[in-house]
């Protein structure tokens, strides 16, 4: 059987060249990049070239990057990180309702922690409006945090706007570009960032490696105290291997983001042009201002896991923007935020295609799709109306 | 020449089994383990066998087990976690003098956010007095946190019973045990323990994966929020082939732990007996109840940073313990809470033996540490007497 792999924004394939990077630090070069004899210098210089890499993808300097273990770290490193040393200054922060958990929650727990958020809302495309950031904004604001693409439905967001609001205003910006950082072309200078998370194996690199660039003369506190790596600004041993095989990654990306895209995207439309000849599906996110591997629908009358189940046994392997099918078993908020009804919130399915992704997978995709879909319609019980819906296996598990 | 890496309490070489386990996870099954499909749910399922061998090692249920990034990671989790989680019913923490940095640090922030904290003393040899524990304890003591063993000195502390005093007033207590974890029989029943920290590279596991072991029941707020990973407690896409390493080290540690032991402890009984005929050097350290990989000692007249740049120069990979080697260039907090005094501090070096360490390794060490410390005290302006050391290229840089 076919086995396509249509879920990139979830993890992507290590890029065999990024493991062959790696490799050396697990086995000679094993050393401590803290000590100061041979194994332990191979690894610290290892981790210095790893950080120039990481850093010329976003167009940063090497010592505005600081490594840390996930994109969701570095997420909760920068919210928490500004809002402590903010502090003293004020305690609002904007974010918007499309982030990622890893911000929401943070946002949850700072609040509890005595800062007021405001959490600003998405047109039906998902794309914040710079003049509501501005609106937003007291002279308590602290901190504007807003994802730079949405993973679940491809918006990129207005952020060079958003920056450049914060920045007359003299408040400090963080972007969420976990899920564009690799795939499309990020600048950390254009987009008037002063903080911004990435994480590797959105881009073919290791999971355990991301990064949270920190524009220099900035004030964090720590979100790891410990030793003093990273500056004193993240301890830890460092995850050696894992950050080779980043800054490697990081180097791939920044040589074939191009070649990549050129190759991506027209695959991408074609799926996203085939998919709406079906009846009652519906494109999620910006129809333009999307990440160029990112489709993403809501289906009428089928809940998306069962999609993703009947998807799966035809060899493709996709997500659901749909919580149900990360089993949180609640409505997507982001899709909730874009005008979407709860119970269509549901039948949210997401494809992400990658490098390897041909055009013999985007047929083979093409064909099956619309049959999984006629087949679930028929013995939904949902495809004559949603009434029935309380009693579906999602809800009934809330 | 001879490479002999003496080094083990700073990071281990990884076992050339942990590394094969890992590679698939990597290559084939590199879904997302939250994922529905057969690549992730791969990934989903080494992650719950990991997690059972993780338990397995500390004598925990798998569910107790939330793995993070690092030690210091685990470390910090336990302590703000746990003081957020406690805080409406008391806001002082007992910790002492010798924990790692991870704790202090994390204690120091604690404090700046409102929470009392008590830095207990040690003894001579570096232990803490249970006494003294229970002295401590007032109305608002929540968390007691004390080290296990310390990577320092190699002292193992009395836990069993700082843990059954905290247990007899209910109040949390947890233990920093990544030093002892994999390399000493840890229990977490007999340690009276309700949260231990632990990290897979210091029993030949990788870097970039710990855990933090939570007792059942109890309350811990998140350090990092965001997805439903780790059952909502630790969220982060999973270091998937790191995780699977962890599982394997901590299978191959408890089948191997009492040979390993049976070789490593005459080994470096038989180093500290040669080192201590040499004049001016002084264990430091309990001289039983330590860890039996574990040789440390102060010489005077020499600094630390020297002893490592020689016996690196000879094939000898070592640490100091002053905090000079790992350039934060004041003397150790630990040498001078067991009374070492500053000037001595400096003149630390920290040997840590091995699995693959053989007795030519020993006879080799031997023969040339005498000698380094020789030429070292031929050309030391300290060797007459400590008066010239504050103008030292170690304390000139403070």
């Amino acid at each position: 059987m076919k086995k396509i792999y249509l879920d990139h924004v979830a993890t992507n394939p290590l890029h065999p060249e990024v493991l062959d990077a790696m490799l050396p630090y697990f086995k000679e070069h094993y050393g401590n990049p803290l000590s100061i004899y041979e194994p332990g210098m191979k690894a610290r210089e290892a981790i210095e070239n790893a950080r120039e890499s990481a850093a010329a993808l976003i167009n940063a300097k090497p010592k505005e990057i600081i490594f840390t273990a996930s994109g969701a770290e570095s997420n909760n490193f920068a919210l928490k990180g500004i809002a402590y040393a903010g502090q003293g200054k004020g305690k609002h922060i904007i974010v918007s309702r499309i982030e990622h958990h890893s911000i929401l929650n943070t946002a949850r727990f700072l609040e509890k922690a005595g800062f007021a958020v405001t959490y600003l809302p998405v047109d039906k495309n998902g794309a914040v409006n710079p003049v509501d950031v501005d609106k937003a904004i007291t002279k308590e604001t602290i901190l504007i945090s807003i994802i730079h693409a949405s993973p679940e439905i491809g918006t990129i967001e207005p952020v060079a706007e958003i920056g450049q609001i914060a920045r007359e205003n003299g408040i400090i910006f963080h972007t969420d570009a976990v899920s564009s950082v690799g795939n499309i072309p990020v600048d950390v200078q254009s987009l008037n960032a002063d903080l911004l998370s990435f994480a590797a194996h959105q881009f073919y690199g290791p999971k355990g490696a991301a990064a949270l660039y920190v524009k220099e003369g900035i004030r964090i506190v720590p979100l790891i105290y410990g030793g003093i790596q990273e500056g004193g600004r993240r301890a830890g041993t460092e995850n050696v291997p894992a950050i080779v095989g980043m800054g490697k990654a990081a180097e791939l990306a920044k040589r074939d983001m191009q070649k990549r895209i050129d190759h991506i995207s027209p695959l991408r439309d074609k799926l996203i042009g085939n998919a709406l000849k079906t009846d009652k599906v519906l494109l999620t996110g910006h129809p333009e201002k999307r990440l160029p591997n990112h489709a993403s629908f809501v289906v009428e009358y089928i809940e998306g896991e069962a999609m993703l189940l009947l998807l799966a046994a035809k060899g493709i392997y996709s997500a659901s923007g749909s919580a149900c099918s990360s089993k949180a078993l609640k409505a997507s908020p982001v899709l909730i935020s874009i005008g979407v009804p709860a119970h269509l919130a549901q039948g949210s399915v997401v494809f992400t295609l990658g490098e390897e992704t041909t055009e013999d997978d985007i047929n083979y995709f093409n064909e099956t799709f619309p049959q999984i879909i006629s087949r679930l319609r028929e013995i939904s019980p949902y495809a004559k109306g949603w009434e029935g819906m309380e009693g579906s296996a999602c809800t009934a598990q809330k």
